[in-house]
């Protein structure tokens, strides 16, 4: 046992960071939780968000109106300083999408979707053979004279045995994003991606790529896990098989659109800001409930917590909702740089952009004598499932505001169902537990309330 | 923070119990996991008994094809012993279930379900004025003149605030299990309860209830909360308001069922038995897929992955499918008959009956040094989502064999989502996360491993 739990770690543990905590702190917590599993704002917010609004991909007139409503919302509960920050936004557009596979004079329909940035195939398509690669080394092996003329179909599986689903979604993803630069080197016509998640069924995921330093740049799409099953049977008897893929997305003129930002003004360091937020676009297919409706409305009902128990936070807290996380963080790349135009001093930032599974802890991006003053909060948290504080990544929006002053956080849900639904178009409000939605959001409060109570900024070594 | 953590209980929890865990345990346990996500054979086995089979109350062919196609898979995976044990169990049935709440000439159907072991209503239904309350004491200072020829209408809402549901559900359950035997003391002619969800939509939740000493049985259904919300409004102008009854459910004479029993012997201590189990009946209205064919084919599986990863356990691990938990316990009785005349020794018992939501730990019946015995394991156990590991109950089935010698134990997976399907109509295949399944069934399997292989029985005080 000594090699996995020992004392000189726990006495670490306890002591690093000595801190006065109030005996009836445990109620003051508990009133976070009261109120947003009672009135669950959170998930009435993601219903107009979804329902009402809908997908929201940057550059769309729904990503427009989601900003719009998100300010008057955040002006409804009370914060201050609500305005919506100017970001200008690439805007790609989906088309007609199908893949034909011929088989003898048989053919299936393959459900496919195109990957988010890939150009599109000539107006009658591209009718090619298939080769089927499981890594990039064999990619490579191949070479072009195997892969010139071809359609490359990447079938690289998301590991089903890691316990986090993140961590086999970065392993697998290098297919999606690179997938066609590499491939257009070797001469390759399109390439057909294995959907990134760990559910077998029809719905094709779509996600962004980019075309590298590719000359040729060459259509990609996503097959759905069914479709990648069926590709992959049907190619082990019959080599000289064709696939027919029609693609007709296309990037348009680069456009406005808008981060949502609104404040709750700190008491005491007015100078000092605690930031929350996620990112209010989405990909097309659905609706963005989980990625990120859930994280904006988790956000903003932090702000409604802090407003609804009264807590007048010593800090300056801001709401920021980014635009267009998904496809070049161009919300996130503004405001850095506005912070840093204006010198604004971020001491702590935390984005909800894992979903909405049950909670589960935080991640920190800070140093570890950091994240050891945080754990003494746990006695406090983990009654309410938050029980991982580890030092690790935070989010792709606030990873922008990186420096050796800030916290940088992120929070972690369960993420066992997440690639179930990630960029699908299963992606919709009927996923969504309310509680757990709202679990996160009081989870977070919670967190932000014992920081800023207790004065956790990074600890300099 | 020392009124939350001290130093004290900190030792406490480290040194009580002095174990050598060896070095490449981490490996060992990740063996379970690797084989039951990546198989996903439970998954496979749940899909069969819910969509093969289906609902299986006791009484039903249903749950008898139950019992015998578990035996045959039980057999299939190479257990030893396996067998039926006949239980003889009610058996009560549903028929034709109606509410109609008729204001001036408006009628609206209620979405309603008959609790289970409710008598009927005569042919012709009962048609009365209702009379709504929220606690038991209302029930009584309304008293007979108020109640006496009305349809009592219990409206107790499950506390949203609590972070456990299960601890919610048990404060609200006296509604169903005994708001007909309650009212009907008063001269109510029959009881809509709430149904004991967190979740507003219109399934109907059903559940066993019982009469107790009541001398006259009335009937007893439960509302949706839909159909609650409407009864409640409708109720707030209009006391005069009438409600048609037609319940045809009722009791056949008792009849046969059987539990499943298969094992694998011990290696060095064969008469001491490791029990783990769920039950396999289920309520009819769904497909009794997390209640509790899901603890059914997560106690398969731990049998299934203690074969497949090739670890003799020193004690006898045996597998037990009760018959019949959900109106009666029938099975377990049985089975803690057929104990007690043959003198069988369960070291430990461990159920899992609470869904199949993603892990959250066990909860222990057993003396507290036992629990810190078994905390050792956590550092191995955590990085699976396993972090509670609380003194508590364990589950109905094995609590029949409560004993100073038994560690009983209750998995404990996430509940947040639970009481939306518990009982309903919703709790079907579609329903369960096949990882969250296989998690449950791996880390059930690992702790029953550690236990087995580091001998930890109950520490004597």
């Amino acid at each position: 046992m000594k090699s996995l739990f020992t004392l000189l770690g726990i006495l670490t543990f306890v002591f690093v960071f000595s801190q006065n905590i109030e005996e009836g702190e445990a109620k003051n917590i508990k009133e976070f939780y009261n109120i947003a599993l009672s009135e669950q704002q959170a998930y009435k917010w993601l219903d107009h968000l979804c329902n009402e609004i809908g997908p929201r991909p940057a550059g769309s007139d729904n990503a427009d109106k989601a900003a719009k409503w998100a300010k008057s919302e955040l002006e409804k509960i009370g914060l201050e300083n609500v305005w919506l920050q100017e970001v200008d936004v690439p805007h790609w557009v989906r088309g007609e999408e199908t893949a034909t596979l011929t088989e003898l004079i048989q053919e299936h329909d393959l459900a496919i979707t195109a990957l988010g940035g890939s150009v599109g195939t000539p107006g009658e398509g591209i009718n090619a053979s298939v080769v089927e690669v499981k890594s990039f080394d064999e990619l490579e092996e191949l070479g072009e004279k195997n892969i010139k003329g071809k359609i490359v179909f990447f079938n690289i599986p998301m590991d089903p045995t890691n316990f986090s689903t993140g961590f086999s979604y970065g392993m697998a993803g290098k297919q999606r994003w690179a997938g066609a630069a590499e491939a257009s080197k070797f001469g390759a016509v399109a390439v057909l991606t294995r959907s990134l998640t760990l559910k077998r069924d029809n719905y094709p995921h779509t996600g962004s790529m980019n075309y590298g330093d590719a000359i040729v740049k060459i259509p990609a799409a996503a097959l759905s896990i069914e479709a990648t099953e069926l590709l992959h049977e049907k190619l082990q008897t019959n080599t000289g098989l064709t696939v027919k893929l029609v693609l007709t997305c296309k990037s348009m003129e680069r456009t406005k659109g808008y981060n949502v930002i609104g404040e709750i003004k700190g008491s005491e360091k007015p100078d000092e800001i605690v930031l929350v937020g996620g990112h209010l676009d989405s990909w097309d297919l659905g609706t963005g409930a989980q990625d990120d409706g859930a994280g904006s409305v988790q956000s903003m009902q932090v702000m409604s917590l802090f407003k609804k128990t009264g807590y007048a936070p010593k800090r300056t807290h801001r709401v920021v909702l980014f635009m267009n996380e998904e496809f070049g963080l161009d919300g996130a790349k503004v405001y850095a740089e506005y912070t840093k135009e204006n010198k604004i001093n971020h001491v702590i930032a935390l984005e909800s952009d894992g979903g909405s599974g049950t909670p589960r802890g935080f991640s920190f991006d800070t140093n570890m004598e950091t994240v050891e003053a945080v754990r003494e909060f746990k006695p406090l948290l983990s009654p309410y499932g938050l029980h991982d504080y580890a030092k690790g990544g935070s989010g792709a929006d606030i990873g922008q505001l990186k420096s050796e002053g800030t916290i940088l956080i992120g929070y972690r849900p369960d993420n066992q169902r997440y690639f179930d639904y990630h960029h699908a178009a299963t992606d919709q409000f009927d996923i969504i537990n309310a509680r757990e939605l709202e679990l996160g959001a009081a989870g977070m409060a919670a967190l932000l309330y014992l920081m800023d109570k207790y004065d956790v900024e990074v600890i300099q070594k």
